[in-house]
């Protein structure tokens, strides 16, 4: 067993991610992200089963800790309210993250791969939301729709904060996402209502 | 050039749907399909690119309707109002197919590739529907999230008109879904409310 390397797997992530971006996904090698990262091959093969899950390691954890949060939602919480507490675990995960989120964002925007890559995940968080909305005694079609409603406002808001500054914070974007999407539903929305006239009001 | 044959693609389409119920997707050819239908292989790509096709053909036609009655909604229809309007174009397109869209489901639900296909013709619709809801002078984040909320609603409405009988119909559930999707928003949800105690109330 190698030594202990000080955040090898962040440098790891780190270094891939500085690759796919100037050399694009396809052409980067495992041993060119380890020589990047000061590590060896070794050592990224045990943080990693291969260059993609550079990118889609941390699937596993968001769905966890989304699933979790709607799970452990008070009991009077109402299905959206636990959604929104998915939404806020989620925001809580990506905080401090706003470089690293943007970087891979380009990375998957290039590659039609790494695309169906995200859009498989995303509908596998959808799925894991439902169920644990389910778990709470929601019914159906109610659970499916307030999950894909959260993963709507995962999706356009995560988009929204990685295009932007970083402020407000992803949290703060995904629950003004939200408080948006509650108000299309209600026949609003913001800068639209009814079409605009070509000319202005 | 062949002569002309009565109904050849719904022919084609039903020979292919029926092959890939019982053989499997991939293990089926084109020139079963053909041999099936009572029609040749040149008829076959006369009509489809290819078996895959057979599947995923009536996407581009999906989007042309739900574009469509989005955009030709009436100027005072809100956002959700011309998302609705795009819902009744799908439902249209899909009364009298429900023997047709079950096969097709089953179809896709026992192959991974043609699951992410799916998905990604479901992105698409959604790029799609948000392009013409700004077309409509709606703004964003709100045409993002009203387009997925209608892709959403779709989605989820689509299968449970599939494992139903048949009626009520997919206009009707689609209206329903997005009723149903309403109430979420706003804080409710049929069968759902407050988590249910597990001895009932």
């Amino acid at each position: 067993m190698g030594r202990w390397e000080p955040n090898a797997r962040g440098r790891l992530e780190q270094a891939a991610l500085e690759l796919y971006v100037e050399r694009g996904y396809v052409q980067t090698t495992v041993a060119e992200i380890a020589a990047r990262a000061g590590l060896t091959e070794r050592t990224f093969f045990r943080h990693f089963a291969d260059k993609r899950e550079v990118l889609f390691g941390g699937a596993g954890t968001l769905r966890e800790l989304m699933v979790g949060a709607a799970t452990d939602a008070p009991d009077s919480a109402a299905p959206i309210d636990a959604v929104a507490a998915a939404l806020r675990a989620a925001g809580a995960m990506f905080e401090e993250r706003h470089d690293g989120a943007r970087l891979r964002q380009s990375v998957i925007a290039a590659n039609a791969e790494l695309q169906e890559r995200e859009l498989i995940k995303l509908a596998s968080l959808g799925a894991a939301l439902a169920e644990a909305l389910r778990g709470r005694g929601v019914g159906d079609p109610a659970a499916g729709l307030a999950a894909e409603a959260g993963i709507a406002v995962f999706r356009i808001g995560f988009e929204q904060w990685i295009n932007g500054p970083g402020e407000p914070s992803i949290t703060q974007v995904l629950e003004a996402s939200l408080a948006e999407l509650k108000a299309v539903l209600a026949g609003g929305g913001s800068g639209s209502g009814a079409r605009r006239p070509p000319h202005g009001p």
